[in-house]
């Protein structure tokens, strides 16, 4: 590969680029030189701030001419170090195309930059009568959750971002630009290439535009907890409900020390056992009776407390309160860093894979909690831990890595919503097989330089 | 490319396989001559019968060897000629392949070998409560339903082929073998190989194995039929039921001539007129409340009559009776050959795009009906013409060219369910713009003998 030739680059950047979308500054640098996790930070070169597909095109030709690896940035809240540069690389700020470019709210879909964010895009879609169903924690940007295929709490009804991308505008690894789709509700003509590009990592395109689904705000939304006497009987619970074909919106699980780090940052009063969150969207007639039938099964489960929210203010507080688990982890070990595993397994596999999931925290003395998107067959263990301290950081590691070999073996995966990035490239291999080697053909044979996001999903040798 | 050497393959073949695996009988190269569409049949040079992955996988080492082009064929209902050779070929029925692997009820899905049909596998379903969703009018195979990414009636509620496919075991142009995906409901890790494969119609790979999606038989169905004075008010409806968010299941549009060549076929008495069938899926409160909600929109638009199936004979009847459009449309004008186009467009633009079409059929004065997937945008125009007959296919082609260019105005598809084949090749570029150079390219990554049903899709020169 050619050296990389910065000073060059950024003669050109700075004829194309007014001088507010061109930063070394130090703070800048350092706020793009991390992610939410535990991966060592590194800085970028610069950071580059476009408005336009047509300045990506252009950064991208530049980078081209001289050897520059270019690295994608949304909100930076991403868990496998996906924007961590790992070798002298600039960095594209999508902050500054952030604009909802069209609400087609007959047709229940957007477009848009990809530098909104999912609150932004639900504040101007409620005007509307509709939402977009991906909620992260965090509040990302929509190009950065398509890049890796995010999915949230609600994704046990509406699906993940892969379902709900009908197009993209990708600025491929040689400045031309393509859409991946269009705006019919489906199609067979030609090669599925939306479904490739989300989830991709910024490894095989920029996404500079996305269009994409909608829905309606329900009728009526129930939401509530329910508090089991531990995990075990909590995610029993769960696969019953999914098994009795109940359409649940939200299914979540939060053990006992989550609950009591939710309480301390968010001023709650939950009990502190193994609790499940819950929503229900539909018609009036039909929740009652969807309700009535879950309680029966959560009762057959030992649930203790089965409570409801009565008005909007404890619907958002539930949520808030769900949605910030990171942060509130974050608070409740100051100093410390986040490891956060991310298996996702078969239904009937799930008990037995998050029993064995705590019996290694404990065994490993670690602090570590266990949340999940339950319903899907997808849970977190937050690992907290001290990233100068070597012995704790092995420890972490070896327990993540039991954790993914046994979700492999229930036929599961390594990573259900939060993708590869550096974290999870150790186990692609083993994942996926010879599948693994058509991955990286498709990567060599669309960025045979290796300029986008090099080293991120492969280890990609410079 | 290399000249064919079918003796050298042949020979190879029956050391390889049993006598009645290999066939060069006039029937059956017959009967692999052509799918259910007005494109011109040929016969293959001889038609393989594997049992096995390996035996698929070693048929595909001697093509290689011997440069023997392979068209993959399971029912040979296509409607775009995916299954008619376009040169010298060999074709490979996946008959004998047809076993339900295992059905994993608590985790909603089965693995299924690819010449498992639809009908099979519901029929093998029932027995736990589960069924699969996507129906198009045939009784195909789920491997072509794959291929194709399929689609039909309970598409607006429940997706496409595409949606339901777990993992798909491969086997490669190079006779490699892979699994493209895994048992977990959600994954982000990886490029989504499934979304690849699926609707790549043989060109890309061999589909052996499928794990699918399947969903419990809902608490109730309530199915019925509605009448409009012209397929305008009921598209209309159509519209306003899906903006409204009611979730119907299926909302099928037949027009009169339709409603005609049903009545002939099928000995029923449905009055003459534009017509939707509908079905909806839940919980027995839930529905009485969306079925009032429904008849309210659908009087607004001048509905004249809206009728309920009470039994499930006569649920079964009216579903039979839209599966069966194709054949009796066939038997209806006898002698005559289908050509049906297949556009999908965004739902506010249905309404025009399908007035559009009446208007055209009208002037070009051909023997044609409509009918649709309407809860999805995606409608049929069912032509009926004398393949002979050189006038009358050139207005047919007119008339499909024209339907296109406006779904393409639209934004839409010029396929919704049916895939591209031969028919739609020509499409393509309008279509995709430089996003069908990449797609060409990846056909070229992996298939750079074109042996994998070569001129399919695209137009690949040997």
């Amino acid at each position: 590969m050619k050296k990389p030739d910065f000073e060059r680059f950024f003669n050109e950047m700075s004829q194309l680029l007014d001088g507010e979308q061109i930063s070394r500054n130090e703070t800048v640098l350092q706020n793009h030189s991390h992610d939410e996790s535990y991966h060592t930070p590194k800085r970028p070169e610069a950071v580059l701030f476009p408005k336009t597909t047509e300045e990506v095109q252009q950064i991208v030709r530049s980078a081209i001419r001289f050897s520059i690896p270019l690295i994608p940035f949304g909100m930076g809240t991403s868990l496998e170090g996906h924007v961590v540069p790992q070798e002298p690389s600039v960095t594209i700020d999508f902050s500054l195309m952030n604009r909802i470019l069209e609400v087609r709210e007959r047709d229940f879909f957007v477009k848009v930059q990809p530098g909104v964010t999912r609150l932004q895009l639900n504040k101007e879609l409620k005007k509307y009568g509709l939402f977009f169903p991906v909620d992260p924690g965090a509040d990302a940007t929509l190009g950065g959750m398509a890049a890796t295929n995010a999915s949230g709490t609600l994704s046990v009804r509406y699906g993940v971002m892969r379902d709900q991308v009908q197009d993209l505008e990708i600025v491929l690894p040689d400045a031309s630009v393509i859409h991946t789709g269009n705006l019919a509700a489906k199609s067979s003509s030609g090669y599925h290439l939306t479904g490739l590009f989300v989830g991709s990592e910024g490894t095989l395109g920029l996404i500079t535009e996305l269009c994409l689904k909608v829905y309606g705000i329900p009728e009526q939304i129930i939401a509530g907890r329910a508090v089991f006497p531990d995990v075990e009987h909590a995610v029993d619970a769960v696969t019953d409900v999914i098994r009795a074909g109940i359409p649940i919106a939200r299914i979540e699980l939060l053990d006992a020390l989550s609950i009591r780090q939710v309480n301390r940052y968010m001023n709650t009063e939950f009990p502190e056992s193994a609790t499940l969150f819950f929503e229900f969207h539909g018609n009036e007639a039909g929740l009652k009776q969807d309700v009535q039938f879950t309680n029966e099964i959560f009762i057959d489960h030992h649930c203790t407390k089965f409570e409801f929210e009565k008005d909007n203010a404890g619907k958002n507080k539930l949520w808030e309160a769900r949605h910030n688990i990171v942060f509130a982890y974050g608070k409740g070990f100051p100093g410390k860093k986040l490891m956060i595993t991310d298996v996702c397994v078969p239904i009937s596999s799930l008990t037995k894979a998050v029993k064995h999931a705590r019996d290694l925290v404990e065994q490993f003395q670690l602090s570590a909690g266990i949340v999940g998107h339950v319903g899907d067959g997808n849970f977190h263990v937050l690992i907290m831990l001290d990233r100068d301290d070597p012995v704790q950081l092995k420890k972490a590691e070896e327990v993540n890595e039991q954790i993914v070999n046994f979700a492999l073996t229930c036929g599961g995966t390594s990573t259900g919503e939060h993708g590869v990035g550096i974290g999870k490239r150790k186990y692609q291999r083993q994942e996926h097989g010879h599948a693994l080697t058509i991955m990286e053909r498709i990567k060599e044979l669309l960025d045979p330089n290796h300029l986008f996001n090099p080293n991120k999903v492969f280890e990609t040798d410079r």
